[in-house]
């Protein structure tokens, strides 16, 4: 850790912080500039508040050297993390694609469309049995009954099933779901996180909206430090001021979390755009990009006939999208 | 709710997208411009997915007229709400400061700041027991403990408290805290909305670092339609490009609120800005600008005499602001 | 355009508003709600300033319902335009690569990497002469000896050439450059906008650090309304929250210009990074997700040998990069 | 500066960066910590490229401890800068209100709101006659007839006189207006800033939309090294995902700025909001955060009279804004 002095700080006031940081446990390396003086802070910084520091009067600035996160870190563990769900494996080079609609409705539904995507080469089927709505007012799922639904679809096709959960509540719901999802809006909502650390099963983490990836990855160590390490990260999104999509798609994530964690990282270009006709070139890119795989809404609802589903595709346009990533995955994977 | 159509769109196409929308109990009125064709959807548009019209091939764009929050909106209830904490009135003219430490250390700390804070007139006594903090790693509070030295504050002062809780699993812990505090980073988390909303006391619900202010009324109106009306709504900054303070402190916000909802508004400036020197004036701003009142941190720990506090205010910066802050409500009340 | 009244206007206030929209020479679709009335403006509507009815007492909400851009809609010119350079054709399907140094330093450098990319397979040969530096006290670039040295790279290699300008001061100096780059913060520079719409030479125009699509589009019309309809737009990245990358790259953006504009659009991920190592995964990305064409920053500078060129890729880095392009274009082209 | 290298560099390699920056003439200070390296370089460190380092395959970080702006910096120039404008002083204490119409529209229109904003106690009379738009097919304003109805305000009125310049091309016709405000669109127009600081005139600089605060201080340092010193900073709304208001009121940045520089900073809340009813209590919060002025849209037009104008206060609306703000003056300056 850095701390930087500001100007003209008296000796006796620069002693006496020396002191209090040495009283920490820590050794100072003191280096003088021609305007400023820095402090360098050998040994377990993370018993110091930063904050704190930052705060004091003589302070300008304090700069954290070492990552605070540690078991996702690729410095502590260089190797690649292979997460697996029965016989996919996901990460080093593994690439997965998990599809299937945005919500369960119904038997028929379900089963058909994980009949379809599985017959374009997906891996998981995905299904949201509990929904998370920014108003009280909205369809907030199946629930128990769409996980009911989602494991008869399993049981027909033999896909893995990935779903969202939204609170401690219902994780006992989940104990037969193959991957749990933690959404966006929960990204910091730590107590799931350490519920679910808890387990022993693949968690499909998503980043925040406005999160960094710093915070990103704390969260994935919230998990981790209860004992899961199999955690899979998940793009989808940042908000900015753009107003054309739902969200900005931050593909360079992917290659910046590449090095910063042996996690794998997919990316899910459906959330993130909210627009169908989006979702096969950013698709294609987050491909192309090195991602580890996506997770795309497919739907095959009569209803939705009429309508491209606000941002899902139809089993034939994913069958078409799945044809092409193959041969970008062989681009990228020679 | 107002359809836009497509250029060119098949009178067909259009019929059948009609007798849809009419099917699900609704009217249309047909307005025909010189390129476009608007629908306007009247009648209770709520049951209708909005996200589904967008998406259809046809439409090219939907708005919503009416809002989608209820309970909260000052349509629909155009007197004040008046919060109250046994004497203590917040919203309608009644302008209320809540002030104490960012985390409950130990009893001497919280009892000293307690005294502190309510000789320079502080009505309500905050303290984190539970701390959510982005890294596993750091200090999360003394939990129960810092609950019971809260408790114990009260009593030495008379000063109802105000505290946050980060999960249902920790909910009974706070039967008897007077005001529970929903944090930033659950502002979405629906399951702890929806447990407080069936309790009978006040909530302190921050708004997301990411969320627009219908998110932040939709939070609102979760706690509200479970039967729980006694919602404070606290504006905290927003995360922006800006690198300068922690946070972009969104004053407008407050005025913004006062129009759309008749709960009471309140601001943080401590943790928008996370540096102690800028709360006196942004603490001064949000009363100018006519917010219901503060949340202001307040240290008093002899560890801390070296240095500011990284946002607290020391016990007699925090009496010189209150007295200046007198001033600007007898201006703002006049 | 769409007029949403607020509820309970009183019916001389809409009549007096009628019969001034009517003034204006405008036609009024009158479609009443169960809360609130709706008026639809049927007409040239560019007529009206769209911020002073939205500033009405009795308005609610006004929403413009055609683009306000006209020469670069796809609406009104659906098929793609291709920007020609000498030989080189940009657009449609025509992927061109733009290659060079961020900044000219002397002939021998120029000279040389220019050999490089070409035999590499750029179409372009980039380099800044004048450079927009955030400190006046940064070196701003070798200016007028800078396109000298640029135009002698072009006489020893056939590339054609594409330099920013940063001023219509500067402006006659470019007479002999065969693209004029505008950069992101002089996007809402209208004078200089004006004045390169009046030349007829191609224009690449890079979108602003935090401007909408629309606004770029709006800034391509500026050019475009004065005549020069040779207009290739770049997208460099935005500005977010976001810390790991200098900006963020918002490759949607690409897909969503397609539909909205008949212009060829590029990308720039060495500035939307400032990264050499997310160069390559974003420039595949680029491509996956059918750009038009990348303008990439390469160097071969004896000094830089000891790093990595903050953002610049080494000519064997940008020769593997062009090949695997090549492969990724084949896959999008079938 | 700071350098961090990454873990396990060879000592050869660490020799060869440190042997390069003592060629640059700078020292070099060696911190050894468990894990890393760190560099500080003490001397002159504006002749290091940081971008340079900071992509060096060694190093993992570099950070500037010195600010990069000197002439604009506080910590150089203690005092706080006054700009006079005839008999009016800007700064240290003193309080001035620009206010005007947003548009010059004809000498009755600009006469009457000049003698308005006069009698309610305003120190200049600003308004547009250079009119930034984001479409070519927007109203450009009056132009150099604009100028000259101000001109014949001011004569009239005995108030200086403010208006923006949008390019070097017309700076000529400003020779005779008091005040020149650069826009936000053109903060980074380098050419423009150079030109403005050529001349011995205040120059009103406003905040670009996603420009941070070191980025603003920059673009006035680019004005005052050219000579010019007389620079009024204006703080005029950020860009961010919010969507009720035009942009969102930074109020901390006045606090901020007052710690990094000397120079007067105003706040529009006209332009920050785009609401009429929200400039009021946006203009009392910027005072009462310590502002030392605030440039205000007031309007007077007959036209106007069915509407609130959108963002432009009614001159009885100005006048009672301006005894509430002359109270909150009170009380900050006591």
């Amino acid at each position: 850790m850095i701390v930087v002095l500001k100007q003209n700080v008296p000796g006796e006031k620069r002693e006496q912080l020396i002191s209090w940081i040495e009283g920490n446990g820590l050794r100072v390396h003191v280096s003088e500039g021609e305007f400023q003086t820095v402090l360098g802070l050998i040994g377990d910084t993370t018993r110091i508040d930063m904050d704190l520091i930052e705060s004091m009067e003589i302070v300008e600035r304090v700069n954290r050297i070492t990552d605070p996160f540690k078991r996702c870190n690729r410095k502590f563990h260089p190797e690649d993390t292979i997460v697996t769900v029965g016989d996919i494996r996901i990460g080093h080079g593994n690439f997965c694609v998990m599809a299937g609609p945005c919500s369960v409705e119904s038997e028929s539904q379900i089963t058909e469309v994980a009949h379809a995507v599985k017959a374009a080469g997906a891996d998981l089927l995905r299904g949201g049995a509990f929904k998370p709505r920014t108003s009280p007012y909205d369809f907030q799922g199946l629930k128990a009954d769409g996980l009911t639904l989602l494991k008869a679809a399993r049981k027909a096709t033999g896909l893995p099933i990935v779903s969202e959960c939204m609170g401690i509540t219902d994780l006992p719901l989940f104990e037969d779901v193959d991957v749990i999802q933690i959404g966006a809006r929960n990204m910091q909502n730590f107590e799931l996180l350490k519920a679910v650390g808890k387990m022993r099963k693949p968690i499909l983490l998503k980043r925040g909206l406005a999160n960094t990836l710093k915070e990103f990855l704390l969260s994935a160590e919230y998990i981790m430090s209860e004992g899961n390490e199999q955690v899979i990260l998940c793009e989808r999104g940042i908000r900015t001021f753009d107003d054309y999509t739902r969200n900005t798609l931050d593909l360079a994530a992917v290659s910046m979390l590449r090095e910063l964690t042996h996690l794998p990282i997919i990316v899910d270009p459906s959330h993130a755009t909210g627009i169908a006709r989006l979702v096969p070139p950013m698709a294609m890119a987050a491909a192309a990009a090195g991602a580890d795989g996506l997770i795309i809404e497919v739907h095959n609802d009569p209803l939705h006939a009429l309508c491209d589903g606000a941002q899902s595709l139809k089993p034939e346009e994913f069958e078409a999208l799945m044809g092409r990533l193959k041969k970008i995955r062989e681009i990228i994977a020679a």
